[in-house]
């Protein structure tokens, strides 16, 4: 696949072979000086011009009063000028012959802000340049010594695209420490012209960014976003995303148990899934995910081993490993063998792996277990714990078998291929160091190091999910209610229980007479008609009957009700079908335990819509109730692929009707011979969207 | 409640008038070594004696050749002689006097231990005195200069008991440099005298112990651990524990639903619940802990502002509190009306609160708004996060302004006796050291601040449960499997479903006959009878009786049936109750979802039982379904006071019979009307009981 991006040219907002700032100053509490200083850091590597309207001297340097008067054409610009100057000064430069421009300064503001955008980008795009911002901090390349940004940020081999300046500088001073840092650097701003989507792909393609990392408020068009990402993830360059739920969960009137169930968060995550991004929470696991992701190979699998000396810390680690969702096996006879040889009586052998003060004689005994461990074959992955780093403190021969031994840890995740991950007490000293240096992360705290196996094995268990293009739109569905709902997804041939619409309880025993008793009787209108007292269950005879409907015409006085055949409920297990269109991702699927327990469980998988019979198929197994559908512990498998197929054919439906904010089977009865919806409803969408909020303050200093 | 370890002499252990080190060594790379070097740090306190069997001189002081030899009687002996030498060194303490004694070194190993360190404990105890280990390390009182520990430790107020050496090390590394250390540690070793909850009585009682820490592999008495704890905690001292769910859970055969769910973990959860215990899973969770039990004011609620500048700062740090189960309102407009006074126009006022840039012109927004958010009644806390702590980059003004403002927040905080937690990019800046200073916790991450204020609440909002007092046993059940544990039950006074037992088919007919189709047909003598195909519900008639009766023989052959009435599933909810014996902590009486689901949806509560009525009830409203029972969303509310008269019913015969390790009904199927058991099952105890293991492996150094 072509990426529009390339044929853009990026390479001059990274690599330019000028660089002039507008808006340069002397004075140290402006941005114009804070980049004008960046800039000229990088003059060894590239002419970089100042511009000032009042011309003169800024930094022993000439200023320029306009960007006609440089000597040649600037083919990086950027902008720090007031919001009113923005628009000439991008007309000056593209007229001087840039050919990428960064606006630092906000253009407009409030309802104007997304007209005075796009005609920025228009006029950039109608030029064949590309454009940053506006209100953005800045672009960094360490590697071509480009550093247009307010504040030093390490180098490293992070690709950072963010969309708050804080933020970038939090990460900043968290990587140094562990030595990491970036390989660029781009503030996404407005993204009137480039947006994170284009950036991921430039930097997907640049040999010096090994891991890319986003923080992101605005996704524009999601999906377009999940496939960049799953390209990038595809060939190689892992992608780490810091998302929040949107802000718009608690505003957004939600009316289905779909829609409060494939929430905001849940769609996100479900497009991240899809591509292969690792989601983080916070800035340290953004930090700690990119130090596994980069020093360390993937894992095949969630079987770890953890090693260390002392009964304490690996029964700690042990547990908070398998809080992470890894496995800690018993090793077999075979893998324990060497370990009984090399080890006191008192070590524990099986996994975890207590050392019981053997390390204090020689620490090699790391190195050599290790290299046994992951060699193995019965773990994917090793985690070593707690007093490693430490050694040195036994005197200066310590020192150094440690040393070696940290680099012989190394050894052995290059000769298997597979991960070693180690908590330290001493996670800045000389063995860490070296640990570092030889491949292998080191984090402080144990949580952390087995969230780092956790990515590990995410990056190397992931299998690519299709990110579907969307269908053509369907005329907008017909009607309102359970029985337009019922019409359109039985058009799309999903099962239904027998009905019949009445409007008068003779009617209504004639109707139970022809379809036999059990019935059940349905007010017509309501939306949650269970808890409105609208749907009476398991009506025996027509005494019930009568008795039922005066009951419901009582509460609730429904022009028109319908008799239903009672499905026999305790054959089977009650699923909820869904489908939520997001803002950002469009079409998502759900498949969870429905009736009565659907929201209370929260036992739910997700998927972009649409989805294939397949795809349907991963979903219903991936739920916590899978067991009771695919027949574990000797009871009878149930019928999956009539499930399957239903949420397939209404995921379908629900990627060719945009006007349906959400659609829903609840329940669909799932029993040995078929699926059957005993329920639906759909929810119109709302005319207006609500805008999104953004992020406007950065933190800056010289 | 008078507590034995305060009539014993334990303050010999923390502050003896004089110290005698037997097997005091010259040599660095030995225990005598360095135990001797701690007690001279202390001579300048008391008079501190080194004793070695070869006399002559030790570190420049007299090494006397027998504690017979010294010219006081030493009030506390540490004893690091091989494990040979270690009763005759305590007989040889106790007779020159000594009132406590810590033992270094590892007693006998294997099977011997448990006698040889009951033996040792007996004589301790006959001669008056306390004993700490054997097979620990060392003791430290802070306050009076008591340092008999391998390693240095830093001084602070948290009372620290560990049952790991390397992880009291690693403690230590953890909290210096978030200016926090011990009052006092002592290692617990084997217990073989003293044991934790002598300690945790002592360190409650210990007035510069503000915090009590513990790591504990082996609870002993679990009962009175717990009860311990919630004295401190009920007196005032927060008690923080790191425990691991029991090794155990493994190789435990779990039978019944409850064994699985009521997990060693689970009866841990539950024993420190009753005692206001926080438990923590690592140890930067416990020193995290530590520092905002010593330095913030409990919360009395969940509700928490948050702070910052830098809406990407803000909306994190709020989906990572919410994530942390604290809840973060929105402001009213009376709250929200002196922040729109203050802030520009950008800012978010409604929670979280950005201030968008408003700082860098005067940071004193931060401590004006912290104080007018803590005492506007509508939080229970604040999160400040991100950048401050950094405005100091801005110049020596900048930096003088943020130090007071740092100031001035932890004033606010004592004005409104609120807690106010910090997260910030410069943790180890000056302002992160004013604001510690302050009474205001400092973390590096969102995740720790926002961990950290749940701690506050879960102090705060803490409501003591009785520990109670076990009923003497009643005499062991009779007979096994169904009916056994139906007849212990319904003598409890629980309901059951109405049945008749049956040796055959027409047996069976009859019995159904008498009591009404729709009836249930179960085969007697197997455990889990439903997935073995056991259990046929819902027989509508005599032809589908007979043919489930077939179908029962044909696949296990039972000598005997039950054919009982079909309780009306649809009508209500299925539950699950149970109880546990617990090794440690005795028997654990359990809530959850039943039927089907019950292990799938682990939704369960426990306490230690047996459980009054109102508790068992407060264990209902605390599940997930819980509004289905309560009656929520229009449901009609179904009968909550019989499903907890079953529950306390249940559990009192637990607690009255541990020869029974599991006891369990499900489902009880709950209506409006009733409860009604419909299955009962128990399990009898094993013989033997497994040994624990304990971890032996500490790291020492110089």
């Amino acid at each position: 696949m072509e990426v529009k991006v390339r044929q853009r040219p990026i390479t001059a907002l990274f690599d330019p072979a000028s660089v002039a700032v507008v808006g340069a100053s002397e004075d140290p509490r402006k941005w114009g000086n804070w980049l004008a200083v960046g800039a000229l850091r990088g003059e060894a590597h590239r002419p970089a011009y100042l511009v000032n309207h009042r011309a003169g001297t800024i930094l022993g340097r000439r200023a320029y009063a306009t960007l006609g008067d440089l000597p040649e054409a600037p083919e990086l610009v950027v902008i720090a000028v007031p919001g009113p100057a923005i628009a000439p000064t991008v007309d000056a430069a593209l007229d001087a012959g840039a050919r990428a421009l960064v606006v630092i300064s906000a253009g407009a503001g409030g309802e104007e802000r997304d007209a005075h955008d796009a005609a920025l980008a228009r006029r950039v795009r109608d030029a064949g340049a590309v454009l940053l911002g506006p209100n953005c901090l800045g672009v960094l390349d360490s590697g071509h010594r480009l550093e247009l940004v307010p504040n030093p940020l390490p180098a490293g081999a992070i690709g950072l695209i963010s969309q708050s300046g804080n933020l970038a500088l939090e990460l900043g001073l968290m990587a140094a420490p562990d030595g990491l840092g970036f390989s660029r650097f781009a503030s996404l701003g407005n993204q009137a012209d480039l947006d994170a989507t284009d950036l991921i792909d430039a930097f997907a393609a640049h040999d010096a960014t090994e891991v890319i990392a986003v923080y992101i408020e605005d996704f524009r068009d999601g999906r377009a976003f999940a496939r960049a990402a799953a390209r990038a993830v595809g060939a190689g360059t892992p992608v780490i995303a810091l998302a929040i739920d949107g802000s718009g969960a608690g505003s957004r009137a939600v009316q289905s148990h779909t829609g409060a169930l494939a929430s905001d968060g849940a769609a996100i995550d479900a497009a991240f899934a899809a591509a292969g991004v690792q989601r983080v929470r916070t800035p340290r696991e953004l930090v700690d995910a990119a130090q596994a992701l980069l020093r360390a190979p993937a894992a095949r699998g969630r079987r770890v081993a953890v090693l260390g000396d002392g009964g304490g810390h690996v029964s700690i680690a042990a547990a908070v490993a398998a809080q992470a969702g890894l496995e800690v096996p018993e090793l077999s006879e075979v893998a324990m063998a060497p370990l009984r040889e090399t080890l006191p009586a008192a070590a524990g052998v099986s996994n975890p792996i207590d050392l019981a003060g053997a390390a204090e004689q020689d620490v090699h005994v790391f190195d050599r277990i290790s290299l046994d461990l992951l060699g193995s074959g019965e773990i994917d992955a090793l985690l070593v714990t707690g007093y490693f780093g430490g050694y040195a403190e036994y005197g200066p021969e310590a020192a150094a078998d440690e040393l070696r031994t940290a680099e012989l840890l190394g050894a052995a995740v290059t000769a298997t291929g597979r991960p070693l991950v180690t908590q330290t007490m001493y996670p800045h000293g000389p063995a860490a160091q070296a640990l570092r240096g030889s491949g292998v992360p080191v984090y402080e705290s144990v949580e952390q190091a087995a969230g780092a196996l956790a990515r590990l094995a995410d990056r190397g268990t992931w299998e690519p999910e299709t990110i579907a293009e969307l269908p053509p739109a369907e005329p907008p569905a017909a009607g309102d209610g359970y029985l337009a709902a019922r019409a359109l997804l039985a058009g799309a041939g999903i099962r239904f229980v027998a009905h019949h619409e009445v409007t008068g309880v003779e009617e209504a025993v004639q109707a139970a007479l022809q379809m036999g008793y059990p019935v059940v009787l349905k007010a017509l209108g309501e939306t949650h008609k269970s808890d409105a007292g609208g749907v009476v269950l398991n009506i025996g005879n027509e005494a019930q009957l009568r008795a039922a409907y005066a009951q419901v015409h009582a509460a609730l006085a429904p022009e028109r009700c319908t008799v239903e055949r009672m499905a026999p409920l305790t054959d089977g297990i009650e699923l909820l079908i869904g489908a939520r269109w997001d803002p950002r991702f469009g079409p998502v699927a759900l498949a969870g335990s429905g009736g009565l327990y659907a929201e209370i469980l929260r036992d739910t998988a997700l998927r972009l819509a649409p989805v294939t019979e397949p795809e349907a198929e991963a979903m219903l197994r991936a739920l916590r109730i899978a067991p009771l559908l695919i027949g574990a512990r000797r009871r009878p498998p149930l019928d999956l692929a009539a499930a399957a197929a239903a949420l397939a054919a209404l995921s379908r439906v629900a990627a060719a009707h945009p006007e349906l904010a959400e659609l829903e089977i609840n329940p669909l009865l799932v029993t040995r011979s078929e699926a059957i919806a005993l329920d639906a409803r759909f929810i119109r969408a709302p005319h207006n969207a609500e805008p999104q909020e953004r992020e406007s303050a950065v933190h800056l200093h010289p």
